[in-house]
């Protein structure tokens, strides 16, 4: 990694702005572009073969919101941390909401977990059986309680619930009983309380998953109401599927919630997001600056990380994780979009395309740097982070 | 291929008899179940790379009523034909129509073209331009006419509007375009008809279909109304889907309407149904026949045949995917449904697995023979064919 | 489950002499296809995202052999058993030998384990580091010691190696190390030792795996010599792949070595073998038996199963799985050869695709309980297990 | 598209040349970097649903000529012609070679077709009839002939040979007949000549292709000698496929012979190399910069183009297509090489990641732009073809 040079900042801007235009605007909306980091990337996670243990990792989730916070103070755009129950469970969630606070974050995301229980083998909310039902439904509530408590408006919800054999179960009885579940879990969101239900094409259920694509997720939301919008994963789909595709459509259906950012070569890989298609992830962001242009909508999507290292170093990763996203929202501002619709309505495929690449191609490592000194951070954070210490302090104090 | 021996025919369904129980309502259901055969699987078609043509293969939409016909003849369950516009088009549909009854079979699904034309290379009922809209909107009421004329009362259709690149239109608002589109077609369907609207992963797009999976095609039919129906080609979906809880979740909403029947191993392959995965197959059947035994649905699907073969003989291939549809349906049939449920509420998966093998380990051969024998045809239809001296008269007269 | 009518199994097996001829040569057959499981199928394993703890699982090799033991009393053939270094390592590997031979089986393939230690993070024959690449070879000249002790003649070789993102490391010299060690791992494999290297497509790496593939297993066997063959598991295949296919074109090579059996919809699901697409399951059996019969062949196989179940009974689901293996070994040795090469020379695809069929759709459920019986066993091996209260004993006895 | 702006241009360069110092060297490679325009790019061609005809295409082989030397004229960098026979079948080659050089271009390597003759229906080389091998056979020593006349130096094999249904062939009866077929084709290579084979996943054989991986064309390559290595076509995998690491792998064993670029998202869509996903052309050229770089290998790599433009003017798509091979080119010259093993000798996953990625973040425009400018032609090919008149011309000579 190299260092940003100042020296050579300040005329790439000026060639970028001769270019491009004033990028005072751009510069602002880069910096009010939030992405909420996860509690548990922080903590030790793995394969199925094999969890590589680091040292430092935070032992409690007040730990997770230092690393998070750190993360934040270093990029400036990651104020919020996404919690897991029972992972993230303390005695006092106003204590832990306070502890963020004080570290310059706070808590986003309750997501709750219905597939480390032995009762749900079988399935949590489309469980057979009405006392499992009944404890994932608790479970659910108790997540939107802890919600109210730490001031969170976003439960985030991944069923893992699914079978592995043909026959296994009904699967129409299941969804009646997904459907049932969820309508009373929708009950129990407060005022403007958002419920956004993920979906993925497989694992840990491997011959069906009760929700295994955005249109699952999409009907069950529709029924249930406006506050209940679809969470899409970037690691859940089947190769080849267009994402950015699926992004737009929920958009124009206003369904739209939320996303887990992370990237993938082949299955649900929670590799580093933009790390495997850098371009599939600036046309998932040129749809989202698309939509944020477009006076009709009013996109209210959360920008989520979720990945699980296994070999990166947690904080670096995240950190670069941040970046990268970044970087494609930055390259989808430069999206000259009236020369984009003028090109499609000439029919002209190649000047449309084009149009996407001189943005694509465009280095904004001068404007991301630029953003960062004008907020007051350091323009390489990764170096910054190996400068810190902070690894090294928490190695030693976490033990 | 094998004589069925008209000896060992009594021993077998006694065997089948005595485990599974008196045959009459299931064979009753085999002969009720129709499957509709597409004309333009008479005639030649291929891949990109070459079409193999036949000699034999008609000439005009009378004569693939007359292949469509010696199917029926030698099958008894295939009683209607697709045809598709303009391929199939005539001066008087009510004389092709009648010709048809004459030959003992009708027309079925009307199933509109909207890919051939010039015109259509950037998109039918989503182009950028309103004349070419038009004429889209034009050629699907003119299909609704036809329908009206020959008493079909299925429009199927299937558009190959998408994009190759990034950037080459706006997906948003073709979107809104196929929704405006489609709604004035809607508008034109007669008392009872019904417009199945099929879905497709890729091809002929290759970056996006606008249609690309069976939530877009489900939203825009929602949105229509209850005659507005999900037609799934089995060909149509990513390597892995599963196909049967598609389908059981569709039933479940009112909105599985038909079937375009073939199978796959890499892409829309357009293979013998069930040639690749007789299991799913059956599995899908499986469904299909749990809805039909469940007194609270009432499903009206469609069951037609979508292939095009290139090596295989036209006519023998749609004898033989007649054939495994049976065998599909005969062995779904054959599933012991208290068993099974009784397996899936004691959580006993291998259980469950069991019930469904047992059914589809069954040789139900003996079963489809005796239906045949009973419905007054021949048995053993692909050697029934060739028996007929059909294929050698047809190419002789076709020339 | 069905209890097998022991009144009806007479007939049906006369019924399908008269179809296919005697059948006694196909019973030895049978009796003589042994199917290895695998150890560590015998404890608990899972996903990433839960491991569910099933009561009375083995605490120790010497209890996995008697659960393996348990499935070759009630299968009749399966003798050996795969073990895996260090999960199986025991003081003595006499003892557990011996032990094994006392319960009526033996040690079949030693399966070296190179990815759960904290060391293999980057690689493990592949690691930059010598003293990590010296600890691998070790690992695998300890596992062929054992190997000796246990009277073993095959190491099973699957490596985690891989890296997760583009860069992390240099992919030729990463080759050149593997080709180094397998070199002098292969220089101490002892006469009539055998050496079967794996390949996968993906996982536990995501974005490049160093033997991905049967061509990259291929070439380093090639390079090693006569004794290093492929080792095929059925899960560690691209979506779509032909592996029937695969495995005939190394029978032609002399490199088919052994198969890991197992099924999968998507990823390396290692779901019960045939569960599936048990088609699939039948055509790479054809090309088993076409091997077995043609003279100038002399393929030397070895066909392990390779499953881990987090959901079904471990006993009952091994049982279950050779029963798979056996269905489709018994269906494969109906197809009538000779009619199938008479069909293929005269280009009748649908009368080969018949032929197949006709031996795919027979029942071999009487076959093979007149084959049980003939061995003395029970005709319903699950059944019997459930009788057998062996579970329950172990579940006592194993706290 | 934007016009480059000379005033910019220095700075920019002189801004890339602080960062990694002098680029002459670089220059040097990115002008004698040569790709490959095949003839039948130039023509109709298009999907199986169909093909949009474009006005101006060549009526003959002597206009396929004019365009690709069109598209070299503004290029520089696009040398030779491959040519597909019989397509470009001439009744005197020398006089179409003497007409390409006049042109400025050169004819490349010679393509056979073993797929267009009803004879081929089932397999060229691999047709169980002697007669259709020896035609196919004759075809191909005729297309060595061609190359002798037309100083083309390169034989590129692809055959549409495989099946599609189980059971059609013998699978390892067809690898036999390969293989003689194509050792006798070997035995006619005149001196210097080299003979590729590609490999393709599925397409247009649906059920197995007889060279369906990189793995069986290697076998095949490896036993007929030196100079018969394979080619690689970037839309001929599986999805998820790693064609860097099969890439790396085959220059590691000598036998990467060339390339057939394009992209797919799906299956083999033939789209414009690099618009789907980038960062992937990045990865395969830093594999070929790297095996440049390194002394001990001499790689010699045909790179050549193979598209099929049904929507995109061609002669346009195919500038953009060599201009984004020049693009992967030039950031794979830009890596760091010495840091990035340093990198990976480190185990530092993210900063090797981040060396790849500095390089491919830069904005190379300006380096291929100064590279034109230095051949003298156009730093704008698209635009300059634009404002050329050439297609209007050819639009209103060609009828």
């Amino acid at each position: 990694m190299t260092r940003t040079d100042p020296k050579t900042l300040t005329s790439a801007l000026a060639a970028l702005e001769q270019r491009v235009g004033p990028l005072d605007r751009i510069k602002q909306r880069i910096k009010r572009h939030h992405i909420e980091t996860p509690s548990w990337a922080y903590g030790d996670s793995g394969t199925r073969f094999k969890v590589f243990r680091q040292p430092g990792v935070p032992r409690n989730p007040f730990e997770k919101m230092e690393d998070a916070a750190a993360v934040h103070t270093l990029t400036g755009v990651a104020p919020s941390v996404a919690i897991h129950i029972p992972w993230d469970k303390v005695d006092d969630f106003g204590k832990l909401s306070e502890y963020a606070n004080q570290l310059g974050v706070r808590i986003g995301a309750i997501n709750p977990n219905l597939f480390q229980d032995d009762e749900y083998k079988l399935g949590s909310l489309t469980n057979e059986s009405a006392a499992v039902r009944r404890k994932a439904l608790d479970h659910l509530i108790e997540c939107i309680e802890i919600g109210k408590t730490v001031k969170s408006d976003i439960q985030s919800l991944w069923f893992a619930d699914g079978t592995n054999f043909a026959g296994q179960d009904n699967l129409r009885e299941r969804k009646r009983r997904f459907e049932q579940g969820l309508s009373a879990v929708y009950d129990h969101l407060p005022e403007g309380g958002r419920m956004l239900i993920e979906y993925k094409f497989f694992e840990p259920a491997f011959y069906h998953t009760d929700i295994g694509d955005w249109g699952m997720s999409y009907v069950l939301c529709q029924r249930l109401g406006q506050r209940a919008q679809v969470l899409v994963d970037l690691g859940h789909h089947p190769l080849g599927s267009n994402i950015e595709h699926i992004v737009a459509f929920l958009i124009d259906e206003g369904k739209m919630g939320g996303f887990h950012f992370n990237n993938k070569k082949y299955a649900d890989d929670d590799l580093t997001v933009g790390s495997i298609n850098p371009f599939e992830l600036f046309l998932i962001y040129n749809e989202l600056v698309a939509a944020e242009d477009d006076p009709a909508l009013r996109p209210n999507i959360a920008y989520m990380i979720d990945q699980s290292h296994n070999e990166k170093p947690k904080i670096e990763a995240m950190i670069q994780s941040v970046m990268n996203c970044q970087t494609a929202y930055a390259r989808a501002l430069l999206v000259d979009r009236a020369a984009l619709t003028q090109a499609q309505q000439n029919g002209d495929i190649i000047g449309a395309e084009e149009v996407l690449q001189e943005a694509y191609q465009t280095d904004v490592r001068p404007l991301l740097a630029q953003v960062r000194l004008d907020m007051g951070i350091d323009p390489d954070p990764i170096l910054a982070f190996r400068a810190s210490g902070y690894l090294e302090k928490v190695q030693k104090e976490r033990k």
